[in-house]
């Protein structure tokens, strides 16, 4: 197949690979560790399992950032044959690097065998995967032939196996509840060979004017690690609020770029938050006869994985004329992205 | 002025901005901070003053990555008229982030008064202009006509207003006479009309293949933050065996990429490390009539803000056909990074 004049330009997704750590930790698991109630979990989240790169025993960290993004992103490059010498350039998405410098990326890069060659990493949160595409797109619209793009988080910094639950705060404890560790990576290409699907649109917009953050994540040096400051927040009722309404302007600006009309998608890959808040989501959304497709109910909320994850299980599926769209909000300070995919 | 078949497709730097934070900080008041001789900086390091955004009488922080960045940015704005609403991207890069999220691009380009537009934050070191160049320069082939650029980093949470110098090791003490807070920026756009300088060649390769890192900068969260594990180091060994062949292997590839002669270039901007990497890096290059543009002795180590210093000192002497080259080592995990840039 060669490409023809409308094709000409038009990237593509040519494998996806996903990595979770160890067996998945249950809520029955999670409460006995936190001291709470299961049914709190249940109807607070929905959420049922979760992956943690830590022992919940022990704290013991046994997998990191890159262990799992490398074995996402050798996933991907199996799935499509491509070897090291096939891969252009790589960009790594993630709100959690393993250290600062040297970045989490080279270290993917070196374990996949790959030299001489882009490597950047992103920081960013749920719309990381999205963007890590964005800019894999436009590398490959400007002559790089195939790379790599990577998304993942971890949470052992941010979450103990001891945790004092009884002393925490309720917006603390739910992060435990929330989140999980998981990597996810695509291989981008603008060679139409083989089971392809098409990117027809992205959409990467910080919107944050003025607005205050949903979400907070931060970090202490050597000077500052006493300073009590909160580490992890987030504004639910902020996001409650406006996450669904910004999805819903996602889904109808994608299509009318497109002039694709709702009916045309198959498949849609809504915002992973939570079980519930996925779920709220959707109902939110214009009535559909698209398939939802989402993966929170199982990994809990892996930050920058959780799009490849959604790819990854969509693919199968995924039958040639076939179309979809992801769609990520981004609250830590309003980032609207979102894909539009076809099956070639 | 239009653009002639040669220069379609190239990237021009509009203007650039800088910001440092304070008064300069000489060796004299940084030796009695830290309780050591002020000969021992200027035999180690040699640079002269570098600035703090914290005050070194209390620590008290009063200028973040973001006050910089967002200094810096709108003086590259403001040198070449362009308005938030001619910028379309924005890109951030760093090694010392606010906070994890939201972003400190996102907070940047908030103060900016942009919105609607991809805004990305890029985590790398000394490559991380050069890389934010690369990645705008493709951004603006790709569609987009002008973007913002932007380099920063700060030192308040690995540096204090009250060190224990006498019990701290060697290369622990050596990061506070190397490094100081500082950002820059460009605007990056594809119009050739005005003061312009083409950027000819981006090179931003990652060479780290089975190296061990040359510096180390790592981040605490709740859970980790009495392990004790070193938060910066450097091998100052193998920066000082490997930067300077790298260095001038970047030069030469540049130069042959390019088909220019060394004769051609009439100014040279070297890895800023310290003073005396810097004098050393430059002795190894080839014998050469280019002129030396350095800020290192003035600025200290900036990490992500250099290059844009030493870019906002060449322009006022860079004449209509004059070539310039920018090299870059990013030590952590050994970019190579430079750039060839011709002032049109």
């Amino acid at each position: 197949m060669s490409a023809t004049a409308a094709e000409r330009g038009t990237v593509y997704l040519a494998a996806t690979g996903t990595a979770l750590p160890g067996a998945p930790v249950d809520n029955t698991a999670l409460a006995a560790l936190l001291g709470i109630s299961e049914e709190w979990i249940d109807l607070f989240v929905g959420t049922k399992t979760r992956h943690f790169g830590w022992d919940p025993a022990t704290g013991e960290v046994r997998g990191t950032l890159a262990d799992l993004c490398t074995e996402a992103a050798a996933q991907a490059m199996d799935g499509c044959g491509f070897g090291p010498a096939d891969i252009e350039f790589l960009i790594l998405a993630t709100a959690t690097p393993d250290t600062l410098l040297p970045t989490t990326a080279g270290e993917v890069a070196d374990r996949l065998g790959l030299g001489h060659l882009p490597v950047f990493q992103i920081q960013a949160g749920c719309s990381g995967a999205i963007q890590a595409i964005d800019l894999g797109r436009t590398l490959v619209r400007g002559g790089h032939r195939a790379g790599l793009v990577v998304g993942g988080d971890v949470t052992h910094r941010f979450l103990s196996a001891t945790p004092e639950a009884a002393r925490m705060p309720r917006e603390e404890l739910v992060n435990y509840v929330l989140f999980g560790d998981g990597a996810g990576a695509a291989v981008l290409t603008d060679e139409p060979e083989g089971e392809r699907v098409a990117v027809r649109a992205v959409l990467n917009s910080w919107t944050g004017q003025g607005r205050p953050p949903g979400q907070l994540l931060d970090w202490y040096g050597t000077t500052d690690r006493d300073s009590g400051r909160p580490m992890l927040a987030e504004d639910y009722k902020a996001i409650e609020e406006h996450v669904p309404t910004i999805t819903a302007e996602i889904l109808w600006e994608l299509l009318g770029g497109l002039g694709w009309d709702l009916d045309d998608i198959g498949f849609l890959l809504p915002p992973q938050l939570s079980e519930r808040m996925t779920a709220r989501i959707v109902e939110g959304l214009p009535a559909t006869s698209a398939r939802e497709v989402s993966c929170v109910s199982e990994t809990g909320n892996t930050g920058n994985a959780l799009p490849f994850h959604q790819l990854d299980r969509l693919l199968p599926d995924f039958t040639p004329g076939s179309r979809a769209l992801a769609l990520c909000v981004e609250s830590s300070r309003w980032f609207r992205a979102g894909l539009a995919l076809e099956k070639v």
